[in-house]
């Protein structure tokens, strides 16, 4: 109870002792103050009576299938620079508007190799077929009758924050870590898909090709995903979106995002790695001794901070929740810390539940800011026992000719006007 | 390892007796033989290649906030009937055509009283005041700074399923359950936003007020709804809708959707309830015995099958998944019954996690039609220990002119064609 209730009869506290302590040390420290710049008590009388509340607004029917607020215009996917060629090109995320984990279906990142298919559901078809006894087809129907799992997982891309890798590129997140997404996915398991065809003891290996024109084609370890991996027609509640692979992808999840092949059309099993061109020319690291690091599946643990980021302003001082995304091709996160110093101290942040496996996972931590310089990061541990490196031991390790798999420390340095740049 | 392989060389089974058993049941019937109707090893040859293969497709940037496919421009939000005033109406989520647990954001069902206000974030304000010792005025900014939370819950009409009270209505699922939405809900908790303002005693209840035309008004009482109430900006990871209150409403957790107030201007800490319309001639339920049934904020336990239902139809005898949503706005779900035989057997189906509080949780039970008379139907239990009634225990309780707060056992009726009816 306050103290200026003191004397007051005896009434219940609204907020119980266990509330206060769920809410911790934010609710106590907010309390002490009123510390939000434009949060005044001396302008808490009644609010004008805005346009929008003097006459009715658009009708129910307004949009069948709703579409975001004009005013969210500028939260879009947006190319990293202009691509030669439109079909074989990436958009990336706009993490820095987003919160939670679930990505918007509209929002979520784009790699085609040659453009976006616009496929019939009627006439698709799925072949299961190759080292076993009964190879199948299946329509979209067939496998909608199946039993289905829905599972939340995220997706990368292998050349997610591939800017970094020669130290600070000076991007803001959307452009640096913006090749990464979540989703609610719903699909049949693929074990349940190979019990049915029934695979011989030497398919050991999958071949997983999509319909669109580059027959985008991935070989993949059967036994590595049979717990994990999917046949997916639905994401976030609805039908998959034509450029996230309308009407069947395969998901891997926790692997690199071009093995999570789109448009999905065959499955093959064979009893080794096809060599094909994504898994030899493209997707495979040159490593300082000269050798390839090739079928560099998972994805490896990392986290950034999201908010504040590039582009947004501390338009003052005083406190600002610090907001991000943790992830591992490796299992679930336990623990995300965070530095304002640069990393010269750390503390944990909080992880919001439910923290599911392969998935992104929300970290928030308390920040406030005094006006001096300050450097915000984050580092995340999984489940496997991996701590996301710093860049430069990441480089020690890979050398500057890998491209793919950058997991490094990212930070935002805080500028005196409140402005925060990847410098 | 299958009976064929015997006596060849041994070799790992790539399905581990353990996930043969995650598989389950449905694993194992269906690797008794190839049951889909069109699922034929004799087409399982090469595929024939299709257009979309065989030329670019839409370029990388085609949406840079993307759509559904062409192909799915029937899965939309729908009057049950026409509106007499178009800002005073309803539109039902398509849930036959849903998979999962999220709902897209363009499809959550919709409710307004006076059409849907187009808001200027930059000009939008939240007062706290009333019964508090600070009142306070919040830009959408300042809210934004406050540290943040992410759950996901379910939204539900008091109206929704009123369409049974007086038997089998022969609508679709959409129409007969569509005021059904959930989402991931991002923003203040409640409890944060009442420590800043000082809630005096006396302010035990909470005049919640929209910026609509309506000015749509509800009384909540504080206690209750102090654990879990949150003040959000953000759904499924981007800001909320338009038509969900962008850019902020009070999100109150299992209470019906009409106390979540959208388009959120204004938090009155009151000593009781304010007797607005919306709670006296609205949303308050006649009883037998003359008197009226008011405040029934918790949405009780319920569930529907969504697939198979009116609509879809049986192509062929043999397998189908049973799958379905379940919910309680007294918790969580802990159980879901299925039977075919309109009630006279009843099985455990599968809840799949994570089962979440206060959330949509989906279920599935594998079933054989063997072509014979059906009548499917589920029956939900909530973590308060309470079990969705049949419609004649409901109608023995509260009358025939309850209208709201209808959560009677649902009975799709299975045709000789395949076709099923709600009958």
């Amino acid at each position: 109870m306050d103290e200026d209730n003191a004397g007051r009869p005896p009434r219940r506290s609204l907020v119980s002792p266990a509330r206060r302590r769920a809410v911790g040390s934010v609710g106590a420290g907010l309390a002490s103050g009123l510390i939000f710049g434009r949060a005044q008590t001396a302008t808490a009388g009644p609010l004008a009576i805005a346009p929008w509340s003097t006459q009715p607004g658009e009708p129910t029917d307004w949009h069948p299938y709703g579409a975001p607020s004009p005013f969210e215009k500028d939260v879009v996917r947006r190319f990293r620079q202009a691509p030669k060629m439109p079909g074989s090109a990436s958009t990336l995320t706009p993490l820095a508007d987003l919160f939670g984990t679930i990505t918007p279906s509209g929002l979520i990142y784009e790699r085609h190799h040659a453009g976006i298919p616009q496929i019939d559901p009627e006439q698709h078809r799925l072949v299961i077929h190759g080292l076993v006894r009964r190879p199948l087809e299946l329509t979209m129907d067939d496998l909608v009758r199946f039993p289905s799992v829905t599972r939340t997982h995220f997706l990368e891309c292998s050349g997610n924050t591939a800017s970094e890798w020669e130290g600070p590129s000076g991007l803001p997140v959307q452009m640096t870590h913006g090749l990464l997404s979540c989703a609610e996915w719903t699909g049949v398991p693929l074990a349940t898909l190979l019990d049915q065809v029934g695979v011989q003891p030497a398919g050991q290996w999958l071949l997983a090709e999509g319909a669109d024109a580059a027959a985008m084609t991935r070989s993949l370890p059967v036994e590595r995903i049979l717990e994990t991996a999917m046949v997916v027609y639905a994401q976030n509640g609805e039908r998959l979106r034509p450029e996230t692979g309308y009407p069947l992808r395969l998901l891997a999840p926790g692997f690199e995002g071009n093995t999570n092949v789109k448009w999905l059309r065959r499955l093959k099993l064979v009893d080794g790695p096809v060599m094909g061109r994504e898994e030899t020319s493209r997707y495979t690291s040159l490593l300082p001794n000269g050798k390839a690091r090739q079928f560099a599946f998972e994805m490896d643990v990392k986290s950034v901070i999201t908010r504040p980021s590039p582009g947004h302003r501390l338009a003052s001082l005083g406190f600002h929740a610090i907001s991000g995304l943790a992830w591992s091709g490796r299992g679930r996160i336990v623990r995300v810390e965070v530095s304002t110093d640069a990393g010269k101290t750390w503390r944990d942040a909080q992880l919001q539940g439910p923290v599911l496996d392969l998935s992104l996972t929300r970290f928030v931590a308390d920040w406030r800011w005094d006006g001096g310089p300050a450097v915000l990061q984050s580092r995340a541990t999984d489940s496997a026992g991996h701590v996301q490196p710093t860049r430069e031991v990441l480089v020690a390790a890979r050398g500057l000719n890998s491209y793919y798999h950058y997991n490094g420390i990212q930070s935002w340095t805080v500028m005196a006007d409140g402005e925060l740049r990847n410098a």
